[in-house]
C-alpha cells in the first residue's frame, strides 16, 4: 500500500511575522491545519487523491481568510470573479472554470466539469449555466462580502491599480488556495482555486484555471498547484515545467521544484511558489516570496503547518 | 543573417480530396498561399516574427473559408465567440483573449493585450472593453454571418451536439488558424485564432488561447501553433511539450513533433496537428488527422501549400 501524502497552500507573498498579528497567525495556522487534516482523513480512509484535494480546497474556500470562495476579493466593478481547476494524475482528466460570480465552491464546479462535461474549461455565464444543470450550490453576493476585503478594494476602486490579493500597499500576498495529494493506490491529483486580483478589470484570467500553468497532475511524475503572480506562471507554464523536468531530465521532485521556482521564476521576475506531491509520496513546497501559507501531512506523521520562511 | 521561415495552418480534420470540390480545393490553396506569402514578405523586408505571424493570421481571419474571425462558426445561442493568442519567443511575452463576440480580428486584440496590458489573458466583455480602450476594430454581427456556417448550425441548434467546426455529420474539421515564424534576427513567434466549436455552450474555452497548449514560442527551442480537439491538447499541454522535448531531451524539432502528435496524442485519442518553426528555420507540420490546411515558405524557396496527406 502506497504511503499517502497531502499538501495545501493558501497563497504566497510578502507575509512576515511583522505583518501578521498573533491572532491572525493562530487563525491562519488553525485553518490550514483543519483543511490538510480533512484531506488526510479522506486518504487514510482509502479515498482518492481527487476527493482529498477537492475537500481540502473546499475547506479553504469556505474560510474568509483566503482569497478563494467565501474570502474572494472584489473586482473593479465591486463583484467577485472566481477561477478554479482540478486534474487527475491517473487519467489526465481535468476540469476548469474561469470568471464565475455566484458559485459557493468553485472547485466543486471545476470537478463537475471534469466529471460530467466533454469540455475542460467553461467560463463566466456559461459555467454558471452548467452549474445549474448539475446541482452545484450558488451563493448570493452577501455570502462573499467581507468588511476587510471591501475596505481593501475601496482604497483602490477609483484607480487603475489592481492588486494580487494585497499588493504593495498592503502585504503583497498572492491569494490562491490549492491542494495536491497521492492516495493509497498511488494516484496523484491537484486542485487550485482563487478569487483573483483585487480591483481586477477586463475579465482577466490568471494561471489558476490553466492546466499546465496553475495546476497539473500526472502519475508519471507528480501533482502541482501554484500560487503567485499569475501572468509569469502562465508565460513560464510552471506546473507542467516541473513535471517535464522530472520526466524528461530525470530530476527529483525537489530538484525540479527548485529549478523552476528558485531559479527560472526568480530570473524571470515571477514571485510566488507552489506545492507538489510525487507519486512516491514526497512533498515539496518551494516559494521565492517572503512567505507562503502552507501545510502538509505525510502518512501518519505529524501535521506540518507554516507561514514564514524556515 | 538568419534564414527566415514561416508556416501557417487553417485547421485539421477529416479533410480528403473526396470531401472537397475542385473549386474548394483551389480556393483554400489560394487563401493559404496568399496568407503565408504576406507573412513571408514581412520577414523578407526585415520585419519581426511577431509582425509576420499576426499578419498571416489576419489574412486567415479575414477569409470566410476558415473558422476564425469572419468565418467563425455559430454558438448554441446563434452568436460567435472567438479566442486567440500570440507569444514572442524572445521575451516570452504573451497575450490571449477568450470568448469575444464582436472583434473583427481577434489576433490583433491578443497582440494588444501582450503589448499594452499587464495581464496575459482577458475574456468576454472585459476583453472587449480593453479593445475599445486600445482602438481595436469591432464588427457587427452581420460581418460574421455566413450562409454555410448558419446552415451547419441550424442542423444541430436544437440538440446538445457540438461540433469541432464540422464534426462527424460533416467532415470532422477542427477549425483553427495559426502561424509560426522565425525572423532575420532569429526570433520566433506563434499566433493562433479560432471561432471555436459549432453549437458550443457554456462559454467553453479550448486550447487556442491557452499559452502552453495551443500556442507557445521560445527562442531556446521553437514556436508552435496547434489545431485539433482542444480538450486533448489542453490536457496534454501540447505546445509546451514539444518545446520541453527539444530543450530537456535534446530532440530535434521533427522528433519532438512526431513524438507529441503521432505518438502521445494518438495514444491519448487527441486528433489534430500543429505547425512549428525552430530558431534555425526548420519547419514541421505534423498531423494525425486525414488532412490539415497548411502552407510554409522558407527563405526564398518556393511556397509549399497542401491540404491532404502526402
Amino acid at each position: 500500500m502506497q504511503k499517502t501524502a497531502i499538501a495545501i497552500h493558501g497563497g504566497a507573498g510578502t507575509i512576515t511575522q511583522a505583518t501578521l498579528s498573533a491572532e491572525q497567525d493562530i487563525a491562519y495556522k488553525a485553518a490550514l491545519k483543519e483543511a490538510v487534516e480533512a484531506g488526510h482523513q479522506v486518504l487514510a480512509a482509502g479515498g482518492t487523491a481527487l476527493e482529498a484535494v477537492e475537500l481540502a480546497v473546499v475547506y479553504l474556500e469556505d474560510s474568509p481568510l483566503f482569497n478563494a470562495g467565501k474570502g474572494s476579493v472584489f473586482t473593479k466593478e465591486g463583484k467577485h470573479e472566481m477561477d478554479a481547476s482540478i486534474m487527475c494524475g491517473k487519467t489526465l482528466e481535468a476540469g476548469a472554470i474561469a470568471g464565475v460570480k455566484s458559485i459557493k465552491n468553485p472547485i466543486k464546479l471545476a470537478s463537475a466539469v471534469m466529471l460530467h462535461s466533454e469540455h475542460v474549461m467553461l467560463s463566466s455565464y456559461g459555467a454558471e449555466e452548467f452549474a445549474l444543470a448539475y446541482g452545484i450550490e450558488f451563493a448570493p453576493e452577501k455570502y462573499f462580502f467581507d468588511k476587510y476585503r471591501y475596505e481593501q478594494w475601496s482604497e483602490v476602486r477609483d484607480s487603475d491599480i489592481f492588486m494580487l490579493d494585497h499588493t504593495e500597499q498592503r502585504d503583497e500576498k498572492f491569494g490562491t488556495v490549492g491542494a495536491v495529494a497521492v492516495d493509497q493506490a498511488g494516484n496523484v491529483a491537484a486542485a487550485t482555486s482563487t478569487g483573483g486580483m483585487t480591483n481586477k478589470r477586463y475579465n482577466r484570467i490568471g494561471d489558476t484555471p490553466i492546466i499546465g500553468s496553475g495546476t497539473y497532475a500526472n502519475n508519471r511524475t507528480c501533482a502541482i498547484s501554484c500560487t503567485g503572480h499569475g501572468e509569469f506562471f502562465m508565460r513560464a507554464v510552471v506546473a507542467y515545467d516541473v513535471s517535464c523536468l522530472i520526466e524528461y531530465k530525470g530530476y527529483t521532485l525537489r530538484q525540479a521544484c527548485d529549478e523552476v521556482v528558485m531559479k527560472k521564476l526568480v530570473a524571470f521576475g515571477g514571485e510566488g511558489g507552489l506545492i507538489a506531491v510525487s507519486t512516491a509520496g514526497e512533498v515539496a513546497m518551494p516559494f521565492n516570496s517572503e512567505g507562503m501559507y502552507r501545510a502538509s501531512k505525510v502518512a501518519q506523521q505529524e501535521t506540518f503547518v507554516e507561514i514564514y520562511k524556515r
